[in-house]
């Protein structure tokens, strides 16, 4: 991978992120969750109870949907902010939401303590080069048909503004067999963590597409070496105004966290 | 395909995009060419040298270039954008260039006669609302692993806005072949065809990554139903500073230009 | 391409592959079309009518059929070869059916005059190399997930036992839109006619998966080069047991005859 | 899944598949190791001290070779069965091997404890019908772009002849990035526990191809839940005569086995 500055061969230590209290990488394993879009005030107190007294360290949760179809629910905008961030407030961890456009980046700061950029953007140059000079950690999602050294390539725009504080996303790549919304990539994980020094979570609700395909691939993310997983949970899925099929209920959720965090521990992981 | 306005449910006849005296679709055949990026006016005066004289109708070219990586050559910017307008006006053609970001916008449309996004921002949804508002054509890419559905969603996005002057382009899909950059989608351009009231245009160039595949491929989507391709040439493509695999040198272009006009006459259309 | 005997590089003349009267590549364009698979013999007295006083030179037909579920319909067996035999003979044109197993090569040849060799089986290396011991033509479709690398290898196979009468077929590729059973990839076809000596025909009937995009694509893949289409056609597509949303019915498949031909004969071939 | 007998609604009960002493299923994980293919007794000598003494429990090397080209080595033939038979039996563990084509059925027969099928036979269904018949479990790889549907009914032909005693493999799956040679795809892994009752085991050495990712994409597979993972192992990978990238050396088996083995017992896995 020639010309890439941020690889072994350059910076040999494993960077850590902190978020606040919420350190990811070189040990510290992390555990995101939150619902897919934030819809009211009501579900939003669901998610509170859910991750209450959980491992959970960092609330997700959007309030700009970047959505396929421009007639569907496209997120609460600012109110949507809000709520996240009492939310957060209220659990007393930190929490991350996407910036879908460059126009948003500086309402979103104001909310957010990472600033997510989605695997739609990932390739949004603008978006990505200005992130770099932001005072906030990065979360960078892998795009549906990113080939790794194009992951490295936009992490690079973003690194060479001078933040380093980023964390890589694989959320699954697109395919053939129509079981499932994506597959899950964990070949990437394997060689990012061999050559990149930023941290690597996994975000196994879209990389299957399956709330019952979610536990065994965060599993698997964790036992490939991946720095953190990061997850969709709702208080009833069944009524979600997105992504309701991928995401944890309540019960799924509590084995989720209970299994994940005794499998990171047992591979000598810090939940 | 539910919830789409745009298909021949909804608007029974072909809509006819114009710039200038240049028709698209509903039996006008689009030839567009023009370099990757632009380089230099001795660059550029090549260029209008080639195109001077074919049924070329429309250029293209790129001042702000979205580049995989952030150590690549990145464009000339508005320079680039000047030296494109005169090379244009020169060949009295109208202008095709990319609007990167939003924040480009305004910037791009003080000079192009048609707003290109990429396939790298089929899914920039901010962009495509705005570029909905705009008072000039759009040429809309397809994502490199959107599926046609996805593609027909973010057309909406610039339709539902009010902007009905849309072309799509299919410039390739990726697949698992390393002997091309792409895999030429002309299955979606049959669908397109059929569905959407949009003329449809098809991008070799990018489709196939060589430029000893572009004539046959040029010649295969006008065969198919498109409604025009539009290529990338350059005087001297082994210094081209990007595509330079992909874009016909001057004696290339010549035999292209005859042919396909010829193959486009043969079924019907008009050059 | 490493190692391969059959390339321009060593083999510098296109070879013409002659089935009785029918003769493919170097300018002769071949007409194939016949049913999926045979049913009784009042589809196939459907299927004679149909062909009859057409350019189509050559009938192809399943008699024993690859299905991916044991519980499907498998073909008629021997019946079968004998009733395609029957239809091939009373149009004078011959007959191209599928050998799926090894042990099915004796039997078939009795009845064939050229030997599929199917998708599936592309890489069924043994049955290849028995292929090229044969005196009859084979024709070779490509693995649904193989590269052209991958294809002219299992070429090799073939023409290394000594028979170079050998037909490649590119039939389409998997991908990642559920509007198409295939993707067709004439971007190997524009390759393959480049760099091997072996005449190329195209399935648009399984690169597609739909008779609405047969026509379309069938002149595309004229226009790219390819040497000849085979597509399925059927007295009645939507009682077919097979294949039936792929098929052409007559009316269908008497415009895609003569379009064409037409098409073929602009380019400068002979039907 | 319609039309699926061996599925969850049919039956309820997980199968155990038992070669001699070694037990698959049913919280038997199984560790199989051996050559791409046997090359010669001092080879074989190897990798019987390099499994001797480890917990894998079942001999896996390949003595007729399906290799893409016909001009790479084939195998040893029966004396490469020879060789594995005599290793197996010195280490006290059963073999697999490859049947290529039916026409070795009866002579693999002979050697083998289990009889594979490989990717490129998935669908040659007279080779899975006539396994269906045979009296030794049958060992099943995924196609490299079937579809789990399609890997479920290849299943099926198996079943249906009244051979049980069935293992499935995922081996991983085409894609898009050239770092590496398959995918490895562990939602299907996720997938086929929760629907089928046959053991899946997985091949992390071909669902990557480098010898880098194979131990932590086999604690992966663990962790998602598969029955055994199967991997290469090499003396001395860099002399090879075939898959040396992705065939574990002496020192990387060690810790592979050992890791394995302690990540299946902390999940509740006999080994």
């Amino acid at each position: 991978m020639e010309n890439l500055q941020y690889t072994r061969n350059w910076k040999q230590k494993d960077i850590v992120v902190a978020i606040g209290d919420t350190r990811v990488g070189r040990g510290d394993f992390l555990l995101a969750a939150g619902p897919c879009s934030v819809e009211n005030s009501r579900q939003m107190a669901g998610i509170s109870d859910i991750l209450s007294g959980t491992p959970v360290k960092l609330l997700r949760g959007g309030a700009f949907k970047p959505r396929t179809s421009p007639y569907s629910f496209q997120g609460l905008g600012e109110e949507g902010l809000k709520l996240l961030r009492q939310t957060a407030d209220a659990l007393r961890i930190p929490l991350v939401t996407e910036v879908t456009d460059l126009k948003y980046l500086e309402l979103v700061s104001r909310y957010a303590d990472v600033l997510q950029i989605g695997s739609r953007n990932m390739a949004a140059y603008e978006l990505l080069k200005e992130a770099g000079r932001q005072p906030k950690p990065v979360l960078l999602k892998r795009g549906m048909a990113a080939t790794v050294k194009e992951f490295l390539y936009a992490a690079e725009y973003v690194a060479a503004g001078g933040n380093e504080q980023l964390i890589l996303c694989e959320r699954g790549i697109r395919s053939f067999d129509p079981e499932f919304r994506n597959v899950l990539d964990l070949n990437a994980v394997t060689l990012l963590k061999r050559i990149t020094p930023f941290p690597v979570i996994v975000d196994p609700s879209h990389g299957s597409g399956r709330a019952d395909a979610v536990l065994a691939l965060s599993l698997a993310a964790a036992a490939a070496g991946a720095d953190g997983v990061m997850i969709e949970v709702h208080p009833s899925p069944g009524t979600a105004l997105s992504d309701g099929d991928q995401s944890l209920d309540p019960d799924r959720f509590r084995v989720w966290a209970k299994q994940l965090s005794a499998l990171a521990r047992f591979l000598g992981k810090r939940i």
